[in-house]
């Protein structure tokens, strides 16, 4: 039996779709995440891919993300567009207010969308990347249960809390596309040694008595290491600042947890803000990119970053992506798996 | 003859002030620069304080700010308001489109301020809380010459550039001030000890050929070290893509230095986005902040962002500063200092 099997980018979308829809998520809210489900397939970011699928529906089961939630959208200012998920998945929800963002931001140079009673919305680069197709610059923002602890402390106060920028490259595309978190290692990659009995290397997380750890059970208890100490906890920071205390949103240290079966929705909350660069900057924003990227680009041994999701994407179209066997063995298992 | 000297924060502003119309700066040049300085030795922050008196004169003299700088304002859309700093101070600049940018975020429930061709703007934070002490939140961006090389790389591409948040407190004060730099230290910390004839950490800085340095001189003619690795090198990135790319402003490869004489005016940017939390988040986001603080203050030995600064400028406010004597004679031997 093969280990692998590979698979076009379609197949990915409709065999997500499938499953979330047998799980119980209406199509509105199936098919931006099937749709970013193979997007982090393409990427070569598996964790966010088929990996997640089973989770995602045991969460629709479970009542953690509600499927047939309707997305709420209001516009309380010019600048503003509001979104209440409804306990639903973010993907929809943000789907529901990226055109009127698009379309505000084009029109003031500046605009926000703020998420709020959402679930985790995966890959957070991939919603800047969505307004960088639209020509827009994109900063966003999107809060976690908390797992860092503020230094001195030893009781976490926010999540990994990523932050992503997308630039747009002039020609429908995305470029410079940064997508971060807040803790030295994404809190998924403690969980997967956990699963598999690995030990973690030291830097990644500290127990809950705040010593360095190896133990993944014991990183799990405590708590995650802040990117660049005090730095990380100040980026993790600003970013609940925006994902939570601006959108609304549940704070990370009040969230359930994004993993396992109880404690019902998480109702995190996203926050993306769009900028026309032809409103700030004006004409010279695509040769100053350029000039910017070539200074990294010229460097042996140096890459901008995002550059190897988009490799990979570009050679995902073209090849489709290559599967665990295990993963899809699993996800045929399910409904709508078959 | 006593080491220090122990003055009020208005005598700091006036001798500020005097000095810096003495060496050709217009008063509206001159007034948001002297506030800034007195406001930096409230804080505890000398390096931003009186210490730079003397090289604000000499940027004065030498032609690498302009003092008789007028910043021209536009709006090319509703949430945008631009300022050509016309090579003047960054204070300048930003007091001069300070009013628009709150009148424009309250409007809107999110505006920004894009500032080009300005000379670096001293504290970031400052200019931050200035906003959240209009009941705004507040996220600022400034770039600076280039000092961080890329991962993989030897040659900078960023600078230390620092990013700002402030939140409202909700009596016209600010709350949870994070004003952090993409390096481990400032740069500024590097040049004190390379003056000072003293060894720097490593950690710090490498030399031009990446490795880790101990001699700041070294350190100096190399890179600075990005906080948590590539994502210093992200977050620098970030703010260089606010405040150079869609501000509108010289990158900071391209920027001439803020130290020395030579090199004309580093036409650098600042980009601050102010957001409007009564519309984003509506009545709960104070009770949420004040969780969020409590949840960091209940911990023995963690302490908020900015709190000390904050309980500094407090005391400074009742007790004065206490002022190092030689910084003073150095002053008070320049015209308008006496």
């Amino acid at each position: 039996m093969a280990e692998t099997e590979t698979l076009t980018l379609d197949t990915i979308a409709a065999l997500s779709r499938a499953v979330l829809e047998a799980a119980g998520a209406s199509p509105a809210q199936a098919a931006p995440l099937a749709a970013a489900i193979a997007r982090a397939e393409a990427d070569g970011i598996p964790s966010h891919g088929l990996m997640y699928l089973p989770v995602y529906a045991e969460h629709l089961g479970c009542g953690k993300v509600a499927g047939q939630a309707v997305p709420v959208l209001d516009r309380p200012r010019p600048g503003v567009v509001r979104v209440d998920a409804a306990t639903g998945f973010a993907h929809a929800a943000i789907a529901a207010g990226r055109p009127l963002l698009i379309e505000v931001a084009r029109e003031n140079g500046i605009a926000c969308l703020a998420v709020r009673n959402s679930y985790n919305c995966g890959v957070l680069g991939h919603h800047a990347e969505a307004l960088a197709e639209a020509g827009l610059a994109a900063l966003c923002f999107t809060n976690a249960p908390a797992s860092i602890a503020p230094v001195g402390g030893l009781t976490p106060v926010v999540g990994t809390n990523p932050v992503a920028l997308a630039l747009p490259d002039g020609a429908g595309g995305a470029r410079l596309v940064i997508d971060q978190s807040a803790s030295v290692v994404a809190k998924s990659e403690v969980v997967k040694r956990a699963k598999a009995g690995k030990a973690i290397p030291e830097g990644w997380a500290l127990d809950a008595a705040g010593r360095p750890t190896t133990d993944p059970a014991e990183g799990l208890k405590g708590t995650m290491v802040p990117a660049g100490g005090p730095k990380g906890v100040g980026a993790g920071l600003i970013v609940e600042s925006f994902a939570a205390l601006l959108a609304g949103a549940t704070l990370g240290i009040d969230a359930a947890p994004f993993s396992g079966t109880s404690g019902g929705p998480p109702r995190t909350g996203q926050f993306l803000i769009a900028v026309d660069p032809g409103a700030t900057a004006g004409p010279g924003f695509g040769a100053a990119l350029d000039r910017l990227a070539a200074a990294v680009e010229a460097q042996d041994g140096a890459r901008l970053p995002g550059a190897r999701r988009q490799a990979n994407r570009a050679r995902a179209a073209v090849d489709g992506v290559i599967v665990d066997a295990a993963t899809l063995a699993r996800i045929r298992a399910l409904p709508g798996g078959a």
